[in-house]
């Protein structure tokens, strides 16, 4: 498949396109970095600049896009430009292409307020604003086939290819969050859905099944 | 009419309550500060917290409330917590509540991005942001009776009750702002409508039953 992946140079995104990418999978992946990230035939680079206007950001989108991957993000320094407004352009821009599928990076609990009031959330409170109204557009105002993984607290350990899905929060080695979010793709049960994760003992492939 | 005016004690609420006072209504002002705001038989006051949870702002709120008014804003120093997320939700409670009538106070074009670039509205792009979505909410997210008015730079001269609804950007007198939002009460022709409006030469009753 061919496969947006916004925000290739984070955490998360560069495990994610070597997951991608070690599926055969063909990867553009969007960067402000003018370095080409991967060397891979099937890698290429976008410098997409998602505080520009939601036009621009659709007139650098391929047509041919399978699928797109949201995985940016401020780390809380631009928070409403980037986890917010920028979010919500890039969905726009991807249903006004006729993308379908799209898959959104969020964090745990961002859909349920009632939870925000626990410590780990309560310090991150202005990003979980942008994340629950860029996610809540996803789920209200947009026709795509999302999907929307809620990991808790992400943590540079090496994945475990395990992993926990339900409604306690907990912390996520970033490779398995990654290999979660490839999984995704495929699994057209996780369509519509949003679900929290974080490590655990269910190998996951087996746990993306179950959403 | 029994009103509740959120934001009262703010540089439009305060006139907003002095006109409702004045058309013979019943208003409840919301403000933190301690002191009683207005000397008036049909004015009461509630210590709302609009960064608290939607369920605990919707029980402060009387049941036979008639209509809403939201004129609360941080003055650009917590736009995410009072001016997005703080606002809708008072959009929810006030429909959970089982009350109708919603009347937002907005910023010119908050509604259209492509506006933004302008000068005046390019320094102020993150509470636009939030203006956006919290309006973007009351349109797409709830089934409020909503007006949004939408004037642009607010300032501190004598109201003329003259006004002008158009698509252009321009000053307004906080006082003429307070008096369109008085008289958009009882003009049911604005309902599920958001407009512009400006300093003019319509009298604001005239311009307002054109919207």
């Amino acid at each position: 498949m061919k496969i947006l992946v916004i925000g290739a140079s984070g955490r998360v995104g560069t495990e994610l396109v070597k997951q991608l990418l070690a599926d055969e999978h063909q990867v553009i992946g969007t960067t402000r970095q003018k370095e080409v990230l991967f060397d891979d035939a099937n890698y290429s680079q976008l410098d997409l600049d998602i505080t520009a206007e939601k036009d621009a950001i659709q007139d650098q989108m391929d047509k041919d896009i399978d699928a797109v991957y949201f995985v940016a993000g401020s780390g809380g320094k631009d928070v409403l430009e980037v986890d917010l407004h920028g979010a919500v352009k890039t969905i726009q821009a991807t249903q006004d292409k006729g993308i379908k599928r799209y898959i959104m990076l969020s964090a745990a609990f961002s859909l349920d307020t009632s939870k925000w009031n626990s410590p780990g959330i309560a310090n991150l409170k202005e990003y979980y604003i942008c994340k629950h109204y860029a996610d809540q557009w996803l789920v209200n105002n947009s026709t795509l086939d999302y999907t929307i993984v809620q990991p808790g607290a992400l943590k540079e350990c090496a994945g475990t290819g395990k992993i926990a899905i339900d409604e306690s929060a907990g912390e996520n080695s970033i490779e398995d969050v990654a290999t979660t979010l490839a999984a995704v793709l495929t699994a057209d049960n996780t369509i519509k859905q949003a679900f929290n994760m974080h490590n655990g003992d269910i190998d996951i492939n087996e746990a993306v099944a179950t959403v």
